[in-house]
């Protein structure tokens, strides 16, 4: 081995991110599905790179990787990581800077603080290869339905099951259920997870760092509006009712009530699919997918009210019928107000330019947090706002300066939880 | 033959229109691509019915048929029909109407006209199979492109040469070529079509009988926009350069405008595609489809201006790039004025509720009448508006009565152009 077991500098990090980025399916960026090939080879080969520095790698049964010092007594354990599954054709830092953050620190603070911190290797953060998020996080946690290792099944038809059958033939999960309760080792009474942003606002304020204080929660609801195909050239404007335009229409205020509602709150009609979808017929119907988000439940509620209302009002008045489908939902959470705390403090101790600041991407945090496990999130800056895309970028020496703070803060964390513990 | 030969009743018509509609490719309604199994059957069984009322039957080497009378002079000819063909799924009337009323009226009228007139069947009027429109109709005046039968090529890859070469294999079309000048077998100097209204006017006045003073033309343009792909949960509202939302705001201006512009200005926006189409994706790229159309080229031009100047501000308000692309255009085209005022005085004399008015949409009188034919066309009432759909239906009624009406109507237009040339 050429690296230094606790080199964390800027080099040294970019070029670990580097080599993890060609585990990759083809296309264009990274893609790495929950175990497959490419996903297993970079499970295994960032637990070589912690065995290089003294650590021990274990799995459990739904895949998550354990990077933990040998000599470790039994007992509770701080997480630190993430996940290595990635968005299609996504970028080489979402997921993989955390999980190779969290195998870094576990290595540099071996014996270092009074909980053992261990890096941790989440799986299916993204939800792209199976039609549901967080499984391994979930897993860990003991949030996995009865039933739901069979039901839940991949494009091709394989289940949750036999996919975890054939990672473990390849030496990337451990055999047994994800149904019998937490799949984790040992007691977790702490999580750290480092993340890029995602999103610009670190980098148009000038800041190195974002300290999470809550991640936002969403509803997502499939919009149908009917109304009449009709002959674009022989059908009167005043005697339409087409289906687009009212779907038009509700986009913009989707568009206005989120603005109106200020900031965290965030809408987004992401696409609107209109049938027959010719040059020359009205549109007879329109489907809409739509996004709504706020880091705390009221407002989200509340945002949520607005734009049904008002897009239900819409359709009325343009004698087009409505349906609401409520897709999936997630409510919003807080990180752990002393973690939160304590990371303020230390950052400005340290005269590292940050911010508190809301999450309004979802993260494994979240379901730690949700479990009742003290969590906490890093942002550093993601350049351009650019994420699930091959683009993503942050510079080496943010990569670096943010394991750098996460170093001298898990001492005080897991110090934290100690003393709560005792 | 059970059909006596000018039995023009609602019940006969309506049986002869259900014959009709059984020549159809699978699916809901009926489906005529030109030149297929199911449109030469259509048409080689039109031209049986013709035979047994008297006519003879040919056809060019477009595929248009031509039903006559045997003892015809040599000379010029006046031609009423219209097309069999269909757009997929659509319903039993839209062309079929107008083709099986042109061999009525030419048996009906056998020898007692100053000018014969023969009933025509033309081919793709729709463009359904073929990527252009009306190519029967342009054959027949001598509007076929040099190289237009090898470069128009259908979904399969086969080219207008080649499908024409196999229906003449099927008897549905003469060989030779369609780009050696008009392949009209004698002048034509006149045209009537009949055709449901497609749109709902004449049923929601109460009408029986559309009398067509112009034929709208229309512009169609693809609108592109680009802004910037960004997570839906991450980029604040004020950080979005969202192209589905700059597209909504245009779709609902180019429905302000139309309606501004007065009746009967109509520009409808058919279809919208945002990329990546996701939920949690703010819309990099948007592109719509945009139908416009008026029955004056002045008018058509003011529409068009004020829709691509506001949606251009629109673009540019909202920093997304912006794109017009015309992919295709019709100049507005007048019927016959002197055909008009006889139409509308026989009409009135007959009591017949009629109204003179427009065609939103283009049809083969269109092409005549710029190719110099006078030409006339003739609407009866469309219930609900309803077209190009299985649910198209006017009543036998009215079907018969449009026939009969014109069976009353022609006499006086063929001595119309035959005194124009004396």
């Amino acid at each position: 081995m050429t690296t230094a077991p606790t080199d964390l500098s800027p080099l040294a990090v970019t070029q670990l991110i580097e080599t993890l980025a060609h585990f990759s399916g083809p296309g264009p960026g990274v893609t790495r599905l929950v175990y497959d090939e490419a996903w297993c080879g970079a499970q295994l080969w960032l637990a070589t790179q912690a065995r290089a520095r003294g650590l021990v790698d274990t799995r459990d049964s739904a895949g998550n990787l354990y990077l933990h010092d040998p000599r470790r007594p039994p007992g509770p354990i701080f997480l630190s990581g993430s996940h290595l599954d990635t968005v299609r054709e996504g970028g080489a830092l979402d997921g993989a800077y955390g999980a190779l953050a969290g195998m870094l620190l576990a290595a540099a603070l071996r014996g270092a603080t009074p909980v053992p911190v261990v890096g941790l290797v989440t799986c299916e953060e993204e939800g792209s290869r199976f039609p549901s998020a967080f499984l391994g996080a979930r897993a860990i946690t003991g949030r996995v339905a009865p039933g739901e290792s069979e039901s839940l099944r991949d494009e091709t038809g394989a289940s949750w099951r036999e996919a975890l059958m054939a990672a473990a033939a390849l030496g990337c999960a451990a055999p047994g259920g994800v149904e019998k309760g937490a799949t984790a080792p040992q007691p977790v009474i702490g999580f750290l997870e480092l993340h890029i942003e995602q999103g610009p606002v670190l980098e148009s304020e000038g800041l190195e760092l974002g300290i999470v204080e809550r991640i936002a929660g969403f509803r997502r609801a499939r919009i149908r509006l009917h109304g009449e195909a009709r002959h674009a050239g022989t059908t009167p404007m005043r005697m339409r009712r087409d289906a687009l335009a009212a779907a038009a229409e509700i986009a913009l205020a989707v568009e206005r009530i989120a603005r109106e509602h200020g900031e965290p709150s965030v809408a987004t009609v992401g696409a609107m699919h209109a049938t027959p979808g010719l040059y020359n017929v009205v549109a007879g119907s329109c489907e809409m997918r739509l996004d709504l988000r706020h880091v705390r439940a009221d407002a989200l509620g509340r945002l949520a009210y607005a734009i049904e209302a008002t897009a239900r009002e819409i359709a009325l008045r343009r004698n087009v019928t409505f349906a609401w489908d409520l897709v999936s939902r997630q409510e919003p959470i807080a990180m752990d107000a002393g973690f939160v705390e304590t990371a303020v403090a230390l950052a400005t101790a340290q005269g590292v330019k940050h911010r508190a600041m809301a999450s309004g991407a979802g993260h494994d945090a979240m379901i730690f947090a949700a479990a009742g496990v003290p969590s906490l999130m890093l942002f550093v800056p993601s350049q351009g706002g650019i994420s699930h895309h091959p683009d993503e970028l942050t510079a080496p020496k943010q990569l670096a300066a943010g394991i750098e703070f996460a170093r001298t803060l898990l001492p005080a964390l897991t110090e934290r939880v100690a003393g709560r513990r005792a």
